[in-house]
């Protein structure tokens, strides 16, 4: 049956066709007793200790019922069962693609229950063994007090998710260990990471699972002649993660080398050796577990049948109504928590990179939006800066804000009555509901027009478990609205024109202008040309 | 007459509808011999020491010349000039608005040139006094050594626009000090910047024009607390810098007070006191200074006539291009330069507050397009994130790519017989290229549609002088937007019902849900509520 109704394209399902008829009348928050304390409170979802509120989305209970319909007839949570059994569903019928399974959800499947399917507990297996490696090599670390800094070289999914939680997670951080970045080929990152450093005291993770990414192993070349220039052995500061069998896995230049596999996409590998070797060493072996086990249990949830018992299904789908059936373009994430400094830029490659795409998984041209553009920064510094047009600009922003309910250091400090912490929500419920219901003025230049749709997503306090489920929760969003679109969201062919490109490119600058390489790509040799007109 | 073309808004232009005729059928640059290198040698233009490269937008000869029309009609370079004279332009014909000049390049023009107008030759030279004022000040600092670091403390545009030139410029630092930040009044933000500081050797800069802005008010009291309680008198550690006669215009609570006025828009206040005292204290006056030199040069490119001799505008015109006659939404900044890693958000504030908004200048509610969604990363990085989308997703997103042909530190290595910064350069020419060009493949998934409009702004070198010159390019390309469509850029109103609201919410938690507070806004109390079901 899902095979059968997969050959229907999105706009010819039974559900689109009755959403296209519903996004005719969207619901007016702006109406007088339209967001109601009712409808807020209807309006939410509960699972683990997330809340999310989507009284603020432009949507009413037969909305939320066609969407159900549309995750039951996209056979959504079946497709992510399959997807967390090791189905090879990475792939574009007929054509070439890189037809592999998508086993992320495997490297965090080792806590509470047996796996079902013999490739998950396979992938599971591997990944507890290198979690094992991984706490004998630190626990050696740590007796012989070898490295207080570690640099993560990286890009892409290698950089942006591990750094982000690394981020988050300052409050629990090692108080004895610092961890740096470098992930851009730009030569002034690396120099500007370099410069303070007791290169002594430092080991650097290495982290690429082709083993051939060009920025990587340029960085690391670079920064093992630092250490080179200081005197010491990179062979016993350097540490590798990549794929068993990739140039990069070579252990005679490498101080330890950790494994991933090629079902686990730089997107997602966050919970990896990607992001497990630096989050482990900077935050301590427990943390990093802790945020194991909080992305399993979002894993879990994300098996749930009911629309509103599986947030990221719910997330999904409003996210569908929003960009196929109200037309925006894009979508602001918003946490109101500084700590999720670098949390957006992380989702803006999980999701575009996701679902940023121009087929479905039969190779034809899709006839509707896909991934929506996703940008932000955290509040209250974005209402000190966009929000003005958020508010009354001529291109509406849907919203997905996150708060929490504590702060982390808890170091708060009454002023007027409240703490920072409250301010922080009052600021995000203010937000919500102002984007949602407006303002009239007499002055034309003071009326906010309202009918801004947002939702909010609501926790304790950002834990390394709940930052887990936060991560879990967008990887599961995202996969879930590529299951419903029926694009491959684990792909990513749109990036290699560029790099084709950009050899062509090197290849002028490596022959200074031979005259092969420069007729080999005319319109790169008239761009390098642009560089003798700057003083 | 100027005033008489007024009176047509911008869709009633007749540069406007010839624009709207060409926009039917725009060039399509996957044509074979489209983007050559002639076109790309001749779609350029040349002014200080930048280059803007243009042969990937989609445009003419013809779309040229009836966009320099457009920015005829619209007199931009004479709004220009009343700008930078001090006329009122800050208002809304009709109705009750800030009705105030718009004077941030005044903060930087002491240089090469006497003022043609008593306005600006005023307000230069207040800002030369606070300039001459800083520069004693710091001398006084250095001869006592008083200080090692110093915390910026603001929002919104005492913030983003400061703090990304001073991580643009590490490369230029005072070696002896370290400057810090902190702007949520996410209390987890001032916890985390505080926990590693020795305060008897720092100082602390407190930046709000208004002087009343909730989020730096708060954070003052918080880190003026951390003070007391390490035994030190904050009133001989602390800055302040806002409006003459505001509530923080107290010298007896500071070491020293430095002033700016209400001329000065927070989005555009980098160049003056608001990044002025941050800037010199962290690089040194002198790179400080070079700063506004910058600022102030690329000022003086912003008064040409013709387009192609006037970056700001051409720029703003091929923008304007973009968003009203090819509808595309976003305009994503994309630095080729790590140093740059905050500047898009500085801009995104610069431009979205600005061009953000619903009303002319004549208070009628506009029916067309202004500002865009702005954001980015750097490249590299975004290549390996959010590009998948941006060459194969269903939205177009146009880009302005910055590059530079020399790193900062100028510490590179060859590495397969080309540099770091070739590197870098090779793969912002190769994007350029290959989202205009695209790429015809059998497999669809291979397929690259092409036509993403994008252009090239290219310096010799990021130093403080070109990141002046960079600020300033982008302001006045802002304000040139402003002028075209003929709304105010330099007001907020959008930021207000935020603030209203949030009071009402912050009045339900410091009554503890008094009925009269919970009465006044039932809808933030029933999201205050949503907080209790969290475990």
């Amino acid at each position: 049956m899902a095979a059968k109704k997969g050959l229907k394209t999105f706009t010819e399902l039974d559900a689109y066709k009755q959403l296209k008829i519903l996004s005719k009348n969207p619901l007016d928050l702006t109406k007088e007793d339209v967001l109601t304390p009712e409808r807020i409170q209807n309006m939410s979802a509960s699972a683990l200790n997330f809340q999310l509120l989507y009284g603020s989305e432009r949507v009413t209970e037969e909305v939320l019922e066609a969407l159900e319909a549309l995750g039951r007839e996209t056979c959504a949570v079946t497709k992510m069962k399959s997807c967390q059994a090791g189905d090879v569903i990475n792939k574009i019928e007929g054509f070439e693609s890189e037809d592999r399974q998508v086993l992320h959800t495997a490297m965090r499947d080792f806590f509470d229950h047996p796996q079902v399917s013999k490739p998950a507990l396979e992938a599971a297996k591997l990944a507890k063994t290198e979690c094992d490696k991984l706490d004998d090599f630190l626990k050696k670390l740590d007796d012989n007090n070898l490295f207080t800094d570690l640099i993560q070289v990286g890009i892409g999914g290698s950089d942006l998710g591990p750094r982000a939680l690394y981020l988050a997670l300052q409050a629990y951080k090692r108080k004895d260990r610092r961890v740096h970045f470098i992930s851009n080929v730009d030569p002034d990152d690396a120099a500007c990471v370099l410069k303070d450093l007791d290169l002594s005291k430092t080991a650097v993770v290495v982290v690429s699972k082709s083993g051939t990414t060009l920025e990587t192993l340029t960085n690391e070349a670079l920064v093992r002649s630092y250490f080179v220039k200081a005197g010491l052995d990179p062979n016993k500061h350097f540490i590798a993660v990549t794929g068993k069998g990739s140039p990069m896995d070579d252990p005679s230049r490498y101080l330890s080398s950790f494994y991933i596999w090629d079902y686990i996409g730089g997107r997602y590998s966050v919970t990896s050796m990607v992001g497990g070797v630096m989050l482990a060493f900077g935050l301590g072996f427990d943390n990093y577990y802790e945020i194991l086990r909080g992305a399993h249990a979002m894993d879990q949830n994300a098996l749930q049948t009911r629309m509103r018992d599986n947030l990221p299904l719910l997330a999904a789908l409003l996210g569908i109504w929003n960009r196929n059936f109200l037309g925006h373009a894009t979508l602001a994430i918003i946490p109101y928590s500084q700590a999720l400094v670098r949390f957006t830029a992380h989702l803006q490659q999980c999701d575009m990179e996701s679902n940023g795409k121009h087929v479905d998984k039969l190779g034809q041209l899709v006839n509707f939006e896909t991934g929506p553009i996703v940008w932000g920064e955290p509040g209250t510094n974005g209402q000190h800066s966009f929000y003005q047009m958020i508010h009354q600009g001529t291109t509406i922003v849907p919203l997905e804000f996150v708060g929490f309910k504590e702060s982390q250091y808890g170091q708060d400090l009454l002023v007027q009555g409240t703490t920072c912490q409250q301010k922080l929500l009052s600021n995000l419920f203010a937000q919500s509901i102002a984007l949602a219901i407006g303002q009239k003025s007499d002055n034309p230049n003071k009326q906010f027009l309202g009918n801004r749709p947002n939702r909010i997503l609501l926790a304790e306090k950002l834990t390394p478990f709940t930052m887990g489920q936060l991560l879990s929760f967008y990887e599961n969003k995202v996969a879930f609205q590529g299951f419903i679109w029926n694009i491959n969201s684990f792909d990513q062919e749109g990036v290699q024109l560029g790099k084709v490109l950009a050899n062509k490119i090197l290849a002028i600058f490596a022959s200074q202008n031979s005259r092969a390489s420069v007729e080999a790509f005319p319109a790169g040799a008239a761009l390098i040309h642009a560089l003798d007109k700057l003083k």
